[in-house]
């Protein structure tokens, strides 16, 4: 059956019988109303954010399938929310299909993001299904909660503390490369790490929890998430901040795969852990009283924190410090999707 | 310039240079960061809702400006809003757009929106802007609020209770059959009451301030904003609600220039109002006690206002009852994207 046969209303029945249900206490109304009604504790600042996956530009169903395209579009708006410090709540999806497609590659989409709701136990408030006459668009919204005043921003860094990033870095962007020549050259069979990284470019893991963690304990100063690379994006917290920084490359974060990978490229990890995109983990800075208790945290829950550099007066720019050498500045050169389409 | 040559960063600063600033008590953080942090008043609940529009589907370019789109995609939002007898705060975008596409042609998308913006008072606090290899998308979620426990939903009719719209009805489909015509057949004038039509079709006003009134002072007992048709809408009201529904199809509020079009056309003007969608116009029920204080209301907001059935127990069906006649089962044919596609 296709979206054509069932029509939209019957599709969005469809959705819904399988989708997470909210608490009443959170989320009064939900989907079949006009617009969802979700309650407030007081005293709590709310956190919204958007992001929208094009097909041929963010995703390709050659390249993966209907179930991970649906959980990365839901990832990468729990990534934002988690970036802010931010609790997620609640979720909503526009979904444009062209009429044609099978209904149950919609069910594979929602799946994945079900899996991912149900495990941070999100709630589907609201959304919309059209027909589209090309490809396919997906766009989230998520909505979360903070303590008052105590949403992490990309401005709070300053001089002296230290910068951490979660995960290691560059994986994602090494996948995407393996990916676009699986499918564009001929086939052979394709190594161990090889299919590691491929996961990694697929299914990010939002911080959820770290970066809750973060905001409820006041230990961030500032935060972002990676999705430009950590170049770009250390730029962005820099400049909202009104700071510089100091990176040892030698000290990124990464992957054994990474580097068998990049090595028999005849490239470095490092490359690819500052100039790849759609990492998804949190760059963070915490003052250095605060350091210790980050690490402990981290280690509680399991996950792999890394410091990575020191954030420096606004004057000495963003630099890379190679043990047993000088300075040298870090050149800006991420991933824009108009750019480089 | 297009927006290949701009980025997707350049876009959006484009972007915000010109839309409407929020008040920081209301908004401490929007565009810029990860996400927008949104500040609630505590005893106040959170209205939430999503629309999406498709090019080729829901617009296109060739029957109307970029401008009437972006007013459209945020105002058939809006009348979600007002539905649930809620006060539009904040909104989101997530707008995908050929890389060819001229740079002021997105500008005109959101000038739309922030006209549309500044009359309500609302904040453009995120989005997302992305390359589309084929047409364009623009996803809208718009936030709000109402008084705890004081949505307006689809579920609250009972037996006994008026049903009432604002404005007039069925404008907006034959408007859309005139621009259908007026582009698949050759070049004729265009009469005044066309252009009418058209613009009916084109630029909705959604009922915000009509639609929280009638939240706030708790007189609706149900809401639904026409987007599918009265048939249609007023069959998912009543499904809702449990109840049935009587209505007088001669005091179904038509304009002149709809009663002009039909006639011409062979049809009649009462079809439409029944049939059409799209017209954005609020259909809701109200206790007979209170049928005076709703009437005085629109009288003093210079809306037009009519009764135009009532509700009646379930078993006894949704029907028509012409003058002198007797009662005639509603029979449903609305208007779905991927049936009529």
């Amino acid at each position: 059956m296709n979206l054509k046969q069932l029509g939209e209303l019957g599709l969005l029945h469809r959705i819904l019988r399988k989708a997470p249900l909210p608490p009443r206490s959170v989320v009064p109304i939900g989907i079949g109303d006009d617009a969802a009604v979700l309650r407030m504790a007081a005293g709590r600042d709310l956190i919204v954010t958007t992001d929208m996956l094009v097909q041929g530009i963010d995703f390709k169903p050659e390249f993966e399938s209907y179930r991970d395209i649906g959980y990365k579009a839901l990832a990468v708006n729990l990534s934002d929310v988690a970036s802010m410090g931010g609790r997620p709540m609640a979720y909503l999806v526009g979904l444009a299909v062209p009429g044609r497609m099978p209904v149950t590659s919609v069910d594979e989409i929602y799946r994945g993001m079900n899996f991912l709701a149900g495990r941070h136990k999100l709630s589907l408030i609201g959304g919309d299904v059209s027909a589209s006459p090309h490809g396919m668009m997906i766009t989230v919204m998520v909505i979360g909660d903070t303590g008052r005043n105590r949403a992490v921003l990309r401005s709070g860094a300053r001089a002296g503390d230290r910068i951490y990033v979660t995960g290691t870095l560059g994986d994602s962007r090494a996948g995407l490369e393996v990916l676009k020549r699986r499918y564009t050259k001929k086939y052979r069979p394709v190594p161990t790490e090889e299919r590691y990284l491929i996961r990694r470019h697929l299914v990010p893991v939002p911080r959820t929890e770290f970066g809750r963690l973060l905001g409820r304990r006041g230990w961030a100063t500032a935060m972002i998430d990676l999705s430009d690379g950590l170049a770009t994006d250390l730029r962005h917290l820099c400049e909202a901040s009104g700071v510089g920084a100091r990176l040892i490359p030698e000290d990124l974060p990464v992957s054994r795969a990474l580097r068998m990978y990049a090595h028999r490229r005849g490239r470095t990890a490092v490359e690819y852990a500052l100039r790849g995109g759609e990492d998804f983990e949190l760059l963070f800075t915490v003052a250095g009283r605060n350091g210790d208790s980050v690490q402990g945290a981290a280690r509680r829950e399991g996950l792999i924190l890394t410091r990575i550099g020191e954030i420096v007066p606004k004057g000495r720019g963003i630099t890379l410090l190679r043990k047993g050498d000088r300075e040298i500045p870090l050149a800006v050169r991420g991933y824009e999707h108009f750019r480089s389409s």
